[in-house]
């Protein structure tokens, strides 16, 4: 059993069950005797939980692009320096529901900033810490705003509804990212029974865990 | 008289008059005809002065460098993007209290990033908006520390000794900067009658009024 702290970030757009699995998953490793610390983005500290106030409330508009790239990444900065590096110092695996793969993913589709801009925003407020893995759940995204209408109802309508097109390209962006790092990436099915879909993730870290 | 925008910020350690001075310049500027806008940092539009809130609030060390560096970069921002940039457009002269140098200044001091970083997230954040000139009021530093104990009482005097040396360490780092932009930069003496400073600084924008 190896005893080094790991990064997992999962990733994917709304409805596919990331934090359904995260707990799941994390089960998973402890049942193998690793120490598991669970969080999640934007949030994870109380200052990245206020920063995420910010973010959650308010007018669509009330920041542009630029801003709130900026506030993501001040998070995040808070997140990775008080809960994830000294969780991997101490050798606990971290589990991070969403990481800076979201903000490139649905940067990319919101546009306004580069993906270059992006991560050097990274490199500055987290000293550019990635994943050693991520993992991607993907589903047809008809399946998963379905998913989002049972489990939310009317507000995960009017979400899916917020533009023709929107999770199909934010999940497109995902598939992307994957394919330009494939030692970091998985795509992972998330369909199916949950412990199907969690037995696929513990799969995709096999080389991590062995 | 020019009619093109022109964006001045007013630079220095606490103390020196700068709020006190911004308001006199605007009044001098106006007085020959110019449209001027005034402002301060962090702050300057609703969404800056709720990430101020952040900045100003709490523990001293609620926030590491790095995330009080894209707070601060958050706030520039929007502050740039909403009120500068627009005032600018519409042939304005832009007055700040405090902007990108403050936080070069205050940040070389206390240390974390570095200026290169620094720099970078202004790029990404308000893409390099600088000043066309920056007036630094400069004044020794037991004087600026008079001005401030007489001004706040017991506050200012521990603000002022949070630790020894700051105020001169800060007061060092904007004649560095100014050193090294000659063309932007301006020191201007803070000593004397309040109207005799703003003569100065009046006179420190001669080139760009003319």
């Amino acid at each position: 059993m190896v005893m080094t702290g790991r990064f997992i970030s999962l990733e994917g757009g709304e409805g596919v069950g990331k934090s359904t699995q995260l707990l799941l998953l994390a089960e998973a490793l402890k049942a193998r005797g690793l120490s598991v610390v669970t969080t999640r983005e934007p949030g994870g500290t109380p200052g990245a939980e206020a920063i995420r106030g910010l973010l959650m409330t308010g007018a669509v508009d009330r920041w542009s692009p630029r801003t709130e790239a900026l506030l993501f990444a001040a998070a995040r900065a808070d997140h990775v320096e008080r809960v994830i590096r000294p969780a991997l110092a101490a050798g606990s695996w971290v589990l991070c529901d969403r990481f800076i793969d979201s903000t490139r993913a649905y940067q990319g589709v919101a546009g306004g900033l580069t993906d270059d801009e992006i991560l050097a925003l990274h490199r500055v407020g987290s000293q550019g810490l990635m994943p050693d893995r991520t993992l991607v759940l993907t589903m047809p995204v008809a399946a998963a705003t379905a998913r989002m209408v049972a489990r939310d109802g009317a507000d995960a309508d009017r979400f899916a509804a917020r533009s023709d097109g929107f999770l199909d390209r934010v999940a497109d962006a995902f598939v992307a990212l994957a394919a330009r790092e494939p030692e970091r990436f998985r795509l992972v099915a998330a369909d199916g029974p949950a412990e199907a879909v969690t037995a696929r993730l513990v799969a995709a870290l096999a080389d991590l865990t062995s």
